[in-house]
Order: C-alpha cells, then sequence, then structure tokens
C-alpha cells in the first residue's frame, strides 16, 4: 500500500500516513492538486506558514510504461496566486514511486531561517541540517550530494533563486545521467520550498518495493499498444521530429505560422529562427562532436528521447537541455538568435534554479523598458547573473514578467494570472490564446496544446486564425492533458494518442492495469475535468474571476505582424469554456 | 453653468463640454468616481492608453464654505487595480471651482514620451511642452511655475516618482503659500499621470466668475450653522486639539490604545512616541521659533487649520506637513523617534512625490528584509533617495510595500488590496480594520474613520477591542465619508458635524444652498451610499471579490502586544458591511 510522507519543517519532523482511500484513484497532477486543495487554505499567503508544497509521481510511474517518469509538484503559486501543478521527467520520480511513495507533503516553515535536507530510503526519512548547501548553485548541490550518497539517488533541489523566494524560482530534478537540468520550472514553486527551508530532497530507492501492480496482464497489454503508437507517429517515434530535432523544431514551424513571439511579442516572425531552429540545432551538435547528443532520455524508458545535450565549440558539455521554450524565451523573445548564448543563458537558469520561460519572458519586459537593448545576450547574460545573485534590479527580474513590467511602468507585458505566455504569440493561434486566458495555470502551453490541431494537424487540423470552435478545443485539450498528468505520461505522448485510436486505449488499460481502475477511453474526459474543477475551484476561492481568465489589453489594440491581427477571441468564447 | 475640460493626450487637444445633467448633483469623489465609472474600462492597465484621470473640486469648494478647498483626484490605481480617489486640501480646489471647471479628464497617451503642461485660465486651456521640467522635484517645478505664471496661479504637478510610474507616486498641490505639499498622495495617481506624460497643470483664476450659487441664502444659513459647530466642537475649534497640535496630537493617543504600529507592525506600541508626540512636535516649533508654525491652513478659509511648519533647530524652514501618519509611517513604523529625521523624510516624500504612508510602510517592509535595520534613519533616508532617484531598489520601493514584500519575500506585509495600511492596528481597533478591510480604497483610514467611536468618543463610545457593531459602524461612516468627499468638506470637519445636530444640518444646507438640491440630514447615506455602490461595482467588474477584503493573513495568527489580540473580525462581519 503506497503511503504519504508529511515533513513538518517547523517541527522539523516526517511522519508517514496510508494514502487515504479517496486518493486511490489520483497520482500526478491530480493528487498534488487535491491535496492542495483539501490542506491550504486558498487566501493563505504563498510564503507564509499556511501554504503546503506537494510532490507526487504519475499513477503509472516507476514501472515500463513508456515515457512515463513524471513528478508533479503541486501548492499555492507565488507567481499566480492560485494553486499550481508543474512537473518534470526525471528519475526521481520513478524512484519515489517505486518506494510506494503516493506524496510527500512538506508543511509548516522553520522557526529560525536555515537550510535543510530531507533524505529519502526504504527505511523511512528524515531532516537533516544541510547549511553547507546554502546558496549553491544546483549542479553543485547535485555534485556534493551524489558525492555524498552515491551516484544512484536522485536529487531534487532549488538554486538560489528559490532561497531567494523570487516568483520565477523552479524546483530541480536530476536527468537520467544526474545532471541538474530537469524542471518543474513553473509558477514559483522553488521559493515555496526555498520559504520552507527545504533546500534538497535524496531519493535513495535500494531494497524498493516497486510499484504495485494489481492485473499485470492489463498493463502489459495496454503498454504494448501504446509503445506500438509512439513508435508509429511521425512525431514521437524514433527518427521522428523530436527525435532527431528536439522541441527546437518548432522554431522553424511556428515562425512559418507567423505565431513566433519575437521581440517581447512584437511580431511573430523572428529574423533569427533559421539560425536557433532545431535543424540547426541539431546539425550544430552533430558538427561539433564530442559531448553533443541529440536524441538524449530525461529518464529511463523513454522511448520519445526528445532531448539534448549542447556542446561547446570544441565538444565539451556546455548544457542539457536546449528545449524550444528556452530557446525560444531567451533567443527569439529577446531577439537573441546564438545558441551558444542561448545554451548559456539555459546553464545559467538551470544553475540559479530559474523557469527558463518566465526569465525570457522578464527580459523581454526588461528590454522594452530599456534595461538592456534587445539582441544584445552579453546585457541578456549580466541580468540573468544579478537575478541569480539576488541584487535589487535580480529581484525585480527574479519575480517574473508582470513584476518586471509593474517596477519598470512596463505596459506591454505578455502574462495571464501573472505568469509569463510561452511561445505561441495567441494573436495569430488562437485557440492556445484560449488555453492560455482560461487554465488555472495560468498562460501555460502545457495546459492544453491546441497547437497540434492549430498548427501541426495532429488530432485534426483547424485553422489558427479562426476563433471557432476554439473553446470546445481547449477544454478538450485541458482536459486530456489533466489526464496525463494525472497517469504520469510524458504529454508528448500525445500527439500518438491523438491520432491512433489504439494507443488511446492502450493508454487507459496501462492506468487500469496498475490501479484496477475499469476505465475506458470515454473516462478521459471526465478524469481530467474533475481534475479541473478541483483547481478552478481552489482559484475561485482564491478570488480568482472571469476576468483574471483574459489576455493582456495591449493584444487587443496592438495587430501582430504578419498577421496583423489583434486578440479577437471574445470574453464569451473563453467563458464558455468552463462555462 | 460649469463645464469639464477634456485634455486628450494622444491628440495633444483639450476641449470643453458642459457637465451633463446627470452629474449635476455630484462633485469631488462622488464625481471622479461616476466619471471613471462610466469612461475607464475597469480592466483596462492603470497605466495604459485606456486609463483616464479625473480632477474634481467638490460640490460647495470655492465658495466662502469653510475648510471646504477640497480637490478629488479619479482613475483606476495601479497600486491596488481597483477605483481610487485621492483628494487634497489647496487653494487649486478652489481656484478650479471659481473657474467653473467642474472636472479635468485627462486621457489617452502621447505617441512619443516626454513631458507637457496644462495652463487652464478663464480664457480656456491647453497643453505646452515641458521638456524643461522633467525630472524635476515638486519644489523646483513650483519654483520655476510660479516665476513663470505669477504667484496667483495654483499649481498640480508629479515629481520624478510619478514620471517614473512608481505606484506609490502621488499627485502635489500647492498650500496656501505656494509649497509643494499638500498630496492627493494614496493609491498611485500620480504614476497614471506620469504616464500621460502630463507634468503639471498651471491653473489662473483671474476673471474667474466663481461658483454659482442657487440660493444664496440658504448656503449662509447653513453654513453659519457649520461654522459655530467646527468653533465649538473640542478637537476642531480654534485652540482645540487639531488646531493646537496638528493631527500628531493622535501618536500619544493611539500609543496609549495600544494600536499604534510599530516595527512594522509587530507592536501597538512605540518607546519613542513621547519624542515624536504631537505635543513634543508643537512644543519644538515653538522652541525654535523662526519659520516654525502649528496652526497652518492648508488653503484660505480653513477654521480648523491643523497644518503645520517645522523647522531647523536655528528656524529656517525644514518642511512642511509632519502629519500624523506620516510621523508614524517614517517614524514608529520604521522606529525612528526623531522629529528632524522624520521631517527630512517628509521633504523627501513631498520632493519626488512619493505618498508618505505608503513610503514608510514600504521602508518597515524594507527594514523586515534587512534592507536596513530598524530605527536606522540615515539608512531610511537613503532608501528614499533611491526611490527618488528610481535605482532598482528605488523601483521596488517606489512600487509600494506589497511589491517590496513579493521583492524581498516578505511576508509580514500590512496592505489591503495592495495599499498600505495607516497608522492604526486593526487588531488592536477592530472597527478601522472593518474599514481598511472593505474599503474600496484599499486600506485606507479616511475612508470611514471609525477611530472616532473607538479610540476619541466622538459620535458614541464603542470598545475598540470589541468586534460587534462594526460592520454597522464602519458602512455608516465610509458612507459619510463619501458624502463629505462628494461635498470638497474636509473630513475633519466630521468631528463637530457628528457630536453637534446643527453642524450636521448646515453641512446639508450649505450644499442645498449651493446645488439647489433638497437634501435633509437623513440622504446623507443615501447620497454616500450611491457614491459606495458605484465604486464598488467598478472594483467588480475589474475582478475584485470578498476576498480582496480582507486584512493580512499574518495578523490572523500574529497577536499584537500590548493586547496580544490576532485579528478576529469574522469574514462575515466584513461581508455584512455591504451586503
Amino acid at each position: 500500500m503506497a503511503k504519504i510522507l508529511r515533513v513538518n519543517m517547523l517541527r522539523q519532523e516526517v511522519t508517514e500516513e496510508e494514502v487515504p482511500a479517496r486518493y486511490e484513484r489520483l497520482g500526478g497532477r491530480g493528487l498534488t492538486s487535491q491535496i492542495v486543495m483539501d490542506e491550504v487554505p486558498p487566501t493563505c499567503h504563498p510564503l507564509g506558514p499556511n501554504n503546503k508544497l506537494v510532490f507526487a509521481p504519475g499513477m503509472v510511474t516507476g514501472t515500463a510504461a513508456a515515457s512515463s517518469g513524471r513528478i508533479s509538484v503541486g501548492g499555492k503559486s507565488p507567481l499566480t496566486g492560485g494553486i499550481k501543478e508543474s512537473n518534470a521527467g526525471t528519475p526521481v520520480a520513478q524512484m519515489l514511486a517505486r518506494l510506494q511513495i503516493g506524496a510527500i507533503i512538506v508543511e509548516g516553515q522553520p522557526e529560525e531561517e536555515g537550510s535543510w535536507l530531507l533524505h529519502v530510503t526504504s527505511d523511512g526519512a528524515e531532516l537533516a541540517p544541510a547549511s553547507q548547501l546554502k546558496g549553491k548553485a544546483t549542479s553543485e548541490v547535485n555534485k556534493a550530494l551524489f558525492g555524498q550518497y552515491g551516484d544512484k539517488v536522485g536529487i531534487a533541489t532549488i538554486g538560489p533563486a528559490g532561497e531567494n523566494r523570487m516568483a520565477m524560482a523552479g524546483i530541480c530534478f536530476n536527468d537520467a545521467e544526474g545532471r541538474a537540468t530537469r524542471y518543474s520550472g513553473r509558477g514559483g514553486l522553488g521559493a515555496v520550498m526555498g520559504s520552507k527551508g527545504l533546500k534538497a530532497i535524496v531519493v535513495d530507492q535500494a531494497n524498493a518495493l516497486g510499484v504495485e501492480i494489481k492485473n499485470a496482464e492489463v498493463f502489459r497489454q495496454g503498454e504494448k499498444k501504446l509503445v506500438e503508437a509512439l513508435r508509429t507517429d511521425d512525431i514521437s517515434k524514433p527518427g521522428g521530429g523530436l527525435n532527431t530535432y528536439g522541441t527546437s523544431v518548432l522554431i522553424n514551424i511556428m515562425n512559418e505560422a507567423g505565431g513566433l513571439p519575437t521581440r517581447n511579442f512584437r511580431s511573430g516572425q523572428f529574423a533569427g529562427a533559421d539560425k536557433t531552429s532545431g535543424e540547426t540545432l541539431a546539425e550544430t551538435i552533430a558538427k561539433r562532436g564530442g559531448a553533443g547528443k541529440t536524441g538524449h532520455a530525461c529518464h529511463p524508458g523513454c522511448v520519445i528521447q526528445c532531448s539534448n545535450i549542447f556542446p561547446y565549440e570544441d565538444g565539451r558539455e556546455h548544457v542539457s537541455v536546449v528545449e524550444y521554450e528556452s530557446n525560444w524565451a531567451l533567443g527569439a523573445n529577446c531577439e537573441i538568435d546564438s545558441l551558444d548564448d542561448i545554451a548559456e543563458m539555459i546553464r545559467l537558469c538551470n544553475d540559479y534554479g530559474l523557469d527558463t520561460i518566465e526569465a525570457g519572458a522578464t527580459l523581454g519586459v526588461a528590454m522594452e523598458a530599456g534595461i538592456t537593448e534587445f539582441g544584445d545576450s552579453a546585457g541578456a547574460i549580466r541580468l540573468l547573473r544579478e537575478a541569480g545573485q539576488g541584487t535589487p534590479l535580480g529581484r525585480i527580474l527574479g519575480n517574473g514578467a508582470a513584476f518586471a513590467g509593474r517596477a519598470f511602468g512596463v505596459v506591454r507585458v505578455p502574462t495571464v494570472k501573472g505568469q509569463a505566455m510561452p511561445a505561441y504569440d495567441p494573436r495569430a493561434v488562437k485557440g492556445i490564446g484560449v488555453t492560455f486566458a482560461t487554465s488555472p495555470m495560468g498562460a501555460d502551453h502545457t495546459a492544453g496544446y491546441t497547437i497540434c490541431q492549430e498548427v501541426l494537424s495532429v488530432g485534426g487540423a483547424m485553422d489558427p486564425l479562426s476563433v471557432e470552435g476554439k473553446a470546445d478545443l481547449s477544454r478538450t485539450m485541458q482536459a486530456a492533458t489533466a489526464f496525463i498528468d494525472t497517469c504520469g505520461y510524458c504529454l508528448f505522448t500525445a500527439f500518438a494518442i491523438l491520432d491512433i485510436a489504439t494507443g488511446l486505449e492502450g493508454m487507459v488499460e496501462s492506468v487500469n492495469g496498475i490501479r484496477g481502475t475499469n476505465w475506458t477511453t470515454e473516462d478521459i474526459q471526465k478524469v481530467g475535468m474533475e481534475v479541473l474543477r478541483t483547481e478552478l475551484r481552489f482559484n475561485e476561492l482564491a478570488g480568482f474571476t472571469k476576468v483574471d481568465d483574459r489576455l493582456p489589453e495591449f493584444m487587443s489594440y496592438e495587430p501582430l505582424p504578419p498577421h496583423n491581427q489583434v486578440n479577437n477571441v471574445p470574453d464569451a468564447e473563453l467563458d464558455a469554456v468552463f462555462g
């Protein structure tokens, strides 16, 4: 029977509880959101003693299920003021699941400020002082802790940004080889961890019992169907788009669609797109050789393997991973077209513990204010260092784009619910704008990725410039996403299951096999919608209204080249998403 | 017939309109709030092109009505995100009224950044470039403009804080002798003025027709009753508490009541209270002589005369005015007990264009974060200079206490709706907490001053530590205040009219005489409540909910010495204020 670890930072005490029956059909996002709803007062201060931080592996995580090494982290967000779930792909997720830990709940605050470490083993868990790690970069933390606990453990940590309680601080997990590079980046959950004095979690899966599987046959059968679909689909298959170019394959695609936000959302096309594209990225990695790698897996057991390792010119490892969103945020959005400079900025974000999306959007706002020039990568790097060092300017930047906008008096701030938009301009792709506006998470592409239908022609094809049907599309995608995030599957399984019916069946059957549920594919929307309703209810109790489900005002009067469209999705269409 | 001046900053054009019939029974706050409701989209960006800034003298302003030289400024607040009205006592109010200008509406934004000046005379009004004033302190602006336009004009201006679009920037009006010291301080309306490129307004009342009075006899009769009451009441009469000691008379009173917030709201009593009290202030002014003065009037025709001029030790003028709220915010709240240092900080706030209450509360939060020490006046002065200069640290501070709290990760932030609480701790005086929580303006003592009944035994006596009846009390006081702010009377007339029935009658009759209304004292609540309902409706449309009508969470778990009470006003009591 799975258990919950409850870590009380005030009493410096860890207790174990059985997972209550009402949580049995939950995992990942479904579980973190439910626990946050049940235990966190919606109006509490996100950095105060009454907020909690919840870690939960997905329902299928830790098994042989393909591409399922996801961990969800939940709490009340210091960035949005609403509920937050942010998930990452990492072996840590798999280890917790194999230790039969359904969730870790971190609560309270120590009386005196300090740094602690949680050590989780099959024998139990305990807190230990960790003042030696205070202020350390995530890569240094990983080096120290792998040295101390052996290279088989998993590590979750925050960088200086989280310790400084910055609202763009993420929580960093190690990748398959121990790099401090996999992030629950969005919404400032790193600051919540910092506010509790918890610098790191070390997970040792030695002697783990493994995930309990209710019906192995059902699981194997479902899993087989899903893997087949993943290996067939053009986007997710080995040698497919994601595997070959990584997510940066989207740079050229979105640029051609006129929806690649450039120069702080002033244009939908970037002159430097080709220099930063997935194709150029893969070519550069291949040409430089050495430590460079495409088709890298963030955790063992991934079929898709879309990650990469970007090398310096001489072949030494520079950073993992140059993802599309990071590439865009720190590149196109700042008019920076050097992959090496972008890689260096990603490395800094990884080390300081900053969300790359929020960081890039914030740099765009700072450039808009004239703090440094668009295209000036040296200036951008200097600003990121200020954020890492927690200088006054760094504290402005480290609190995100909306915050920086207020600090500098900038009106053109691309945020919803205080969270920066990812790499799709809603004026050029209307459905993703509906997701940005209405997701309980704030602007988030992963919350309901309508780019599938609107740009990639996956799961059907819809005109990105048309408003029609986008409320329904966004709702369906948001619910499906909530289901996938609850299972613990990587969102990139979606491409295959949207187009291949047996893949979809297989996904549901794999969950049934593990958890003993008897869901059909018909249940996906229902299960996902229940998770969303919980999140929406939390936000409502936290004071959110329909007014928070709106895109930034400037997008309603400033047309975006090349389509020269403004945001024209009617409020009624937005309000129709969740009724 | 009164007119409205409409100043379009995009087209650089001023037009005149008749005051529409539906605004006939409005002035001051009632008029600014109604125009904001009618013309400003509640969800617009406060610093964007769709916000407007509205100036309106009160209904009786510009006549012989005692203590009535008030001007209201309204708009959507960059500090709270809701509607804002902030009023000041100044000859400028009287001049506009005598020019029969019911309101000035400033709208739009210039295409290029710049500084302009609005020159208002009996012949009309026009915009002129004012780049020579860019970045200038308010005292320098006044010096330059009195030099250029003569010493008979009135001046409204913003300091560098407003030009830098800081959310604690106020709008500064001259006092009776031309000092740049009278403020519509709260809510960041100076930033709205700055966002429109309007640096100053010069008002020349030469050849003004004067305020139209519908029935001179009724007016004279009412006015006589009101003046009698003001001259009788112990607090407002010549030689009374306000006239002798200024508003700082409250330092000792609130300290004894255990409700003088000290050290960023950690205690209700301040060891340095006696050194900063109104009594010590008056003594010091008397002892030093020279330019010092108590019983100073902010505008001609004030019976109460509660302002003061604080001198340096050698008698040279240092600053006007050491008010209770400024004294507390920059003194007790920061544990600073030197009147000279407090005076210097007020001078800096006046010059930079900063709201002293928000400034002091923000310094308290910065001290809480360790940016400088409590009690360190040199450090506090240095921080205020940073705000004035717009350095990165200054931009954090200049955006207010809630903003600084986020920047520094401080949880103990004494704000409601993003606006800092004034000098009364709601844990020790429950009714004022109800006003702080529920006023559409954010935490604001002037919005419904229950201190009258709870501490001063004016208008009845109620136990400050009891919750009972405080919703009713707050509502009644909020409505009465909205009425007074609409008339254009100084709020300090309230002491007399609460206890002297003929004073209350006189106030209403004076309005009837001027505007031809036929209100009775029974109408005060109705008229005031209509203004409040308009403001509440704007806030609702801007996305406010009951969750915004709450005191900060930390006050619910942190008891305040010496009474050691937490905030215990039930949510239901708060929600009962406006139903």
